[in-house]
């Protein structure tokens, strides 16, 4: 029995010299435990033939199944086929099959193959290949020493059907094991720290998951995993909803969702269903709140239209807001939303208007208006609900709380929550 | 002398299952290799003591720096600053001065420290505290077996400064060594594939470098890493130099910047260089063409306005064009996205317009108007320029190829460069 389960090595300098950010870890890691498996460690070396070979032949001892991404390009620095190859002491083979099916791939392009592509139809004796349909390098698989080595190329898109479709099986024919119970609680509108004493008698009650609380500049996340994978999958489940229930009376609306729900997406449901619409008026957050809305496909049924309104000439000649309130208050000022957020709606005919106004940073803050004073808010028929709050950091960070914000106000609005 | 020179450790059960992506590596192997150090492995592994123990003792053996990020918060599955004290055989000691730091951050927060937070004053024996001005886990570093172990808080905002400012100089008090020559020369308007035949002979020209190619969705990044810290740096810089013109040579102005130049910073130069300005019409992108240009600060002084025109309704009402259009070719057409950007023109008096009309996906095609198909282009006082192309990808993918294509067409345009 091999005390880790699976692991990864992922392959790169460009990953250690900060060029790149790995993306495969989050991918796999979610992949395999979503299937049940774990993860239980990964190292990310550099396109070094001696090093992968060194450090592969250390983590078969331990693990059984090692995951390697990166490094099987036609370039000389990829290293990872001839590396692998030494550590498992397997000659390379060339396989005429996979080698037609580059020249294949490379015919419907309109290209020649490179003669540096032929490494790339060398595999280790006795590997089974992972066909690629997305690139020129296939991947393998080999099984030693009781340990699963499967070989995958590093562009995301070419590894991540390569992992899902011919891995993972693997991988679950090997635990053999029902899949870990996993859940993500979403939340919006308050902070890690403010939210730290409403739940933490709920976290300490509930110790049959192990708890995450993942802040984000959106929220922050509830990560719910099962302890003890294989125990009454009915009754985790009755407690994951037992959890979910005593978080919602204890956070309301601010608890909005789970798993793959955004903030968006939910808000095109209701409007949705409704038959409402929407109109969006935007300053300091330059569209971004319009291509949230419009990430959810079928946007196009309650979205009417966004304006980005960043001067004040275009705030009065595009959504009508007077002249006079911004002389009086200046264009940052929750006169100034309200008449951008009911300019919106009056343009469009929409429903709603939702609206942002404030001093995104670094430069242009004033010690009455500091940088991060934002106004924000939804108008309707009749009404309106603006809000004046400062929010820190960066510029972007500053744009993405704001965004967030004024989708939360917005949900919260519609789902009938006083917030 | 040990064979490695800096080696991080990162920890979290949430980075093992895909919970979160982590974005340590990245940052701090920027940093140290400009800084001319080098990170040369990361290990992840979960919140387990004994675990986390048995890998420090490991590599304090191999490297001369080891950077530990995460694990050091109040909640019972913080485990790291245990881990580090059973590895180093240090016992714990507890310090009543950033006992007092963390209560007064808490006190100017107008909440009450907790008992748990008590742990964060605990630090092994010997270290030094590295003060973290954005939260109650301070870091520490001690020195031995000829190894420094840095401990760092997981929060990016909280470990970066600490990186920076504190561990960062002992690191280059250690390795005493002229930063590393590296350099990024950004790409647009070609990809990876097309670009590798006209590259090919430069990149092997160039053996005194590393070289890498690192695409993405708004373009091919290339970097440049000089592989013999220490030589002549005047002459480093000068083949740099020498590289960057063949390659201008070779890809003419796709090769638009280095560094931390963005197109739509380069644009927003050249727009107030001219005073000129810019108003953007946009259907599938939906504010992102936008969002981008507003990440620029000071960006307010050539955007004049941007409409998010999803609907037809709103295309005619908004943007002024005309309905006949519409009828005659449909929303997604190159009449339509030359009327969208001459009116986003009209409306605003813009110098110039862009605009954006096409089909991001997952639905909405039909035989004759694919997923992808998009039309886009800039248009000015008496002429423009529309092109079409059927983008691939997810949706997310179609829009931000999109944005980018639209944005370096229209910096080619500004630039008086043929593409």
């Amino acid at each position: 029995m091999k005390s880790h389960e699976i692991e990864l090595i992922l392959i790169g300098n460009e990953l250690l010299s900060g060029q790149k950010q790995d993306a495969h870890l989050a991918y796999v890691g979610r992949l395999v435990s979503t299937a049940g498996a774990r993860v239980e460690a990964a190292c990310v070396i550099g396109d070094d033939r001696k090093r992968i070979a060194a450090l592969l032949r250390e983590r078969i001892a331990c693990a059984r199944v090692v995951i390697i991404a990166g490094g099987l390009g036609p370039t000389h620095d990829d290293v990872t086929r001839e590396a692998v190859a030494d550590a498992l002491a397997l000659p390379l083979e060339f396989r005429e099959r996979e080698w037609q099916t580059i020249l294949g791939m490379f015919e419907r392009l309109g290209r020649k193959a490179d003669e540096s592509n032929r490494r790339q139809a060398y595999f280790p004796k006795g590997s089974t290949t992972i066909a690629n349909s997305g690139g020129t390098a296939a991947g393998f698989m080999v099984e030693m020493s009781d340990c699963l080595v499967a070989v995958l190329p590093g562009p995301p898109r070419e590894l991540s059907p390569m992992m899902r479709d011919t891995v993972l099986p693997r991988i679950q024919g090997i635990h053999r094991r029902a899949p870990l119970f996993q859940v993500t609680l979403r939340t919006s509108g308050i902070g890690e720290s403010d939210m730290t004493p409403l739940v933490r008698s709920i976290f300490e009650s509930f110790t049959d998951f192990e708890i995450s609380s993942l802040p984000h500049l959106g929220g922050v996340d509830i990560g719910l995993t099962e302890k003890n994978p294989g125990s009454d999958a009915a009754r985790v489940r009755r407690r994951a909803l037992e959890f979910e229930a005593s978080l919602r009376a204890a956070l309301g609306h601010r608890l909005f969702g789970k798993g793959e729900d955004t903030l968006e997406a939910i808000i095109g449901a209701l409007l949705t269903q409704r038959s409402e619409s929407l109109a969006i008026a935007e300053s300091l957050t330059g569209g971004l709140i319009a291509k949230h809305v419009t990430d959810v496909s079928g946007s196009s049924r309650y979205l009417l239209a966004g304006v980005v309104a960043y001067s004040n000439e275009s705030k009065v000649a595009l959504l009508g807001v007077s002249a006079a309130a911004i002389e009086a208050h200046g264009a940052v000022s929750e006169a100034v939303c309200r008449e951008m957020a009911d300019g919106a709606r009056r343009i469009t005919g929409a429903t709603y208007g939702l609206a942002t106004t404030g001093i995104a940073g670094p430069t242009g803050g004033t010690p009455e208006k500091p940088v991060g004073l934002t106004y924000y808010g939804v108008s309707w028929e009749g009404g309106a609900d603006i809000r004046r709050r400062v929010f820190h950091g960066e510029r972007n960070d500053v744009r993405e709380r704001v965004a967030h914000a004024t989708l939360f106000l917005f949900y919260a609005r519609l789902a009938g929550a006083a917030i």
